[in-house]
């Protein structure tokens, strides 16, 4: 038996998230109908990232174990002809047989993009939170420099209820607000009013609509409903009702996981 | 009565092409039922290109003429409220009464592009043409090359029957061939498997289906099904049947009219 791991892009839109459910499609469901079908036999996919529905992936993670002997470009070639195509797999290897796409990584990197142009962009749509204003960049930065470390983020959570983690506690390693600059990484597909901001953050680990809450938070900062200071308190207080609404999905990308 | 000029960008994808018809949805008509609402009666709206059914704009030009005192910024404003949001009036300004959006064009300038990573990016669907394999460019450049400048285009276009053009001589002015380059203009929105190849053509004008028969043509050379002399007969002697195949039309934007 063997340890894979697999990096994949998803465009979330159509999905009810990546986790398992008996009545919607989702992300881990197809991914595992796929691997079955290959294995011969069921087989757990384990995310390294629960994204929440309509969120996006450029590098989801996963890991998988199969007794199949299928090569990894073999393996990746034949999900990528089952999956719906706007699910694709990047990329599998061989890995250690500890290795577990959750429980192993260090870190993760989330990518929020707000559009803030007049006009909206007609092919961004699905792919960012509109803003009907103009941000205060420094400012949203001068908030965003107050979450940066080890804090107790309980304010930014959707209280999980039973079964929720252990610890609120999580360390935020980057966090940058700025103009999304064109990347060789990101393919362009749209034109003029392309005015996005991006929220760059990069953790341990993530709660609950932990990314989202920040971010509307944040911008909330950016547009003058709340100061800076209302920031530490939420952090000081670990009350949900002193942070911000939880942002839309559309706007969120998991970008990529870190490993040791 | 004044006459306007509006600037456009759509998504394509979900309409029947710019021209008005019957019983499925277009972007003229969308335009026309907007506008008619603001002028309280029936307008015609004329478009620089009557682009195809999934085809997109990044700046299609569209000329009216009104009664209605409404100021340009308030009629950008209003046109973006009752149009549906794959479809943005990115500008309007008042022009010269003798404007008309088709007759007054100088040049057109079109983007096709063509997707040719081995795994499809999910968030770049409808916006490309997905190529099975790899493409030698500097033999695409060379047939390019033999389109650039005036000709007699019949064999790349679809016969229009009556009704057609009086002539089917045409110049094309510009015609790039290479990867894409991200740019401020285009906004990123996806992920890894990026790599694209566009075409970029300028022209006086273009018959019915001439980019992507010109498109089409230009893939069977890159790929070795044809080769660059083909495209020379294909010229010289006007029949459809020595050129390739229409290119689907989501790969396809109008990118910019250009006016004296």
């Amino acid at each position: 038996m063997r340890t894979l791991k697999l990096v994949l892009a998803y465009d979330g839109t159509n999905y009810a998230g990546w986790q398992r459910q008996t009545d919607r499609p989702t992300i881990q469901a197809l991914v595992e109908t796929a691997l079955t079908e290959i294995e011969g036999d069921c087989v757990t996919v384990h995310g390294a990232g629960r994204t929440d529905a309509g969120v996006h992936a450029l590098g989801q993670v996963a890991s998988v174990r199969l007794t199949h002997p299928i090569g990894t470009t073999a393996l990746a070639r034949a999900l990528n002809a089952k999956l719906p195509r706007d699910i694709r797999v990047l990329h599998a290897e061989q890995v250690a047989d500890p290795f577990h796409a959750r429980f192993s990584a260090r870190a993760k990197a989330y990518r929020y993009r707000l559009a803030t142009s007049a006009v909206e962009n007609p092919f961004d749509l699905r792919y960012v939170w509109r803003l009907a204003r103009a941000v205060d960049l420094p400012k949203m930065q001068a908030a965003g420099d107050l979450c940066r470390g080890r804090h107790d983020f309980a304010a930014f959570q959707t209280a999980a209820g039973e079964g929720g983690p252990a610890t609120t506690v999580r360390t935020i390693i980057e966090l940058g607000i700025g103009p999304e600059r064109p990347s060789a990484r990101l393919a362009p597909t749209a034109p003029v009013p392309g005015q996005v901001i991006v929220v760059d953050v990069v953790g341990d680990g993530f709660l609950r609509h932990m990314v989202r809450t920040l971010v509307g938070t944040l911008v909330e900062v950016g547009s003058g409903r709340r100061s800076v200071e209302d920031v530490a308190v939420a952090l000081a207080t670990c009350r949900r009702e002193n942070a911000g609404p939880t942002a839309p999905a559309s706007g969120l990308f998991l970008v990529r996981v870190d490993y040791p």
